[in-house]
């Protein structure tokens, strides 16, 4: 007996189909959300009056559903019925990579974009629970130990969310290519790569004697690679 | 005798004034190009059919002026005459601030967005100059010891300028800052900072012997700052 398991993916268009260098493209759902679950920033693009705006927010993501914190929403999130026309990316830059020749100098990365309509979150229990899981999110339980939001606090900070309708995600993970006759060149090439790291944590100067780190921010070890601890905590937080 | 001297800086308006947290907005070419100049990562945001695309992308200044590789340019800039409107948004993220509430948890950064027209570079010379910077502004001299492009490649390059015409710079670096009273509950609260850092370069394996590292590199050695290197780069490949 044999079964055919197909992935989920994300469907795919002319608007998020990978054009240029198309090898490097993916669409299933793991691909793309392990990238995203990677990050804790990414970037928004969406529209006012015909001008295009790249800002860049923490974010996160519970199953096909993108939500970010809602800064400037007032004037981005106008028509909240059909939501506005968003695009959602998050990108690691893994290495640089130096080559032979000029055109085979590239880069090593991972990115992933989602595409959607974005609209706020308005239903009051929702809000309280998108608010939650914002912080929870990092770092896993936390709001429980918290002191509780006021309601201006909650009043103050708009929600987005943005289910995904369309999305892709680009690797490039090779390394040095250059044409196998530059090989034979005294020319000199390398890749560096780069990474994101945890630095020592600064707890605050003013803790009352006694109070501890807890749990929550287990994941955040000073040394550590920051997508390592966001994976462990989107896990932990998901589980 | 006084002189008052003016520090050049972007004209403000309703694209580019900072809205949320105006007290964190920057306008002046120093601080935005430092922002900029200290990445070789940015996103892009321009719109196709009224949908927002936001592509990462390498990319560098000169004066106020922004190149990139023109991936997917064929579809972007089809407007050449005018430009296609877009935004290019460069962020630092620092840290991760963990607060006593909810809504004091938030990150330290550093993010430069530049609103401005995108065009092709289309005059032979001036595209085969912005082919070598595109090298050299992160490996200053590199293309002239490399195999020299050809046509093709030089034809399969898409490289795109924008004048910045609006720029603005956001900056949070304060780490922890509760409210006054929430110092006194016993909640634990801190900031983890984060350093992107290069790693041990890997020389490609295929080296003729007698062939070194070269002084286009330099700023490259393991365990440096990312944006270190790349701030040392730029100013010796501008000097």
């Amino acid at each position: 007996m044999s079964v055919t398991t197909e992935a989920p993916a994300y469907p795919v268009d002319k608007v998020n189909r990978v054009k240029r260098r198309h090898d490097r493209g993916h669409y299933d759902h793991e691909t793309v959300h392990r990238i995203l679950d990677s990050a804790a920033l990414c970037h928004v693009s969406y529209v006012i009056d015909g001008q295009p705006y790249c800002t860049p927010t923490l974010f996160w993501r519970e199953e096909t559903r993108l939500y970010w914190h809602g800064s400037s929403a007032s004037r981005m999130l106008r028509n909240l019925s059909d939501g506005e026309p968003a695009c959602l990316t998050v990108t690691h830059l893994d290495s640089l990579v130096m080559a032979r020749c000029g055109f085979n100098h590239s880069a090593d990365y991972r990115s992933a974009m989602c595409f959607g309509r974005a609209r706020l979150v308005t239903e009051p229990e929702e809000k309280l629970r998108a608010l939650t899981m914002m912080v929870d999110r990092f770092f896993p339980g936390r709001t429980a130990g918290l002191r509780e939001s006021s309601k201006q606090e909650v009043k103050a900070t708009a929600v987005v969310w943005m289910e995904i309708e369309r999305a892709s995600a680009k690797i490039r993970a090779k390394g040095l290519a250059d044409d196998e006759e530059d090989y034979a060149l005294p020319i000199y090439a390398e890749r560096v790569p780069l990474r994101t790291f945890l630095g020592e944590p600064e707890p605050c100067e003013r803790l009352l004697p006694g109070v501890e780190r807890g749990a929550d921010l287990k994941a955040y070890q000073a040394g550590r690679l920051l997508e390592e601890a966001l994976l462990e905590a989107y896990a932990a937080a998901y589980a």
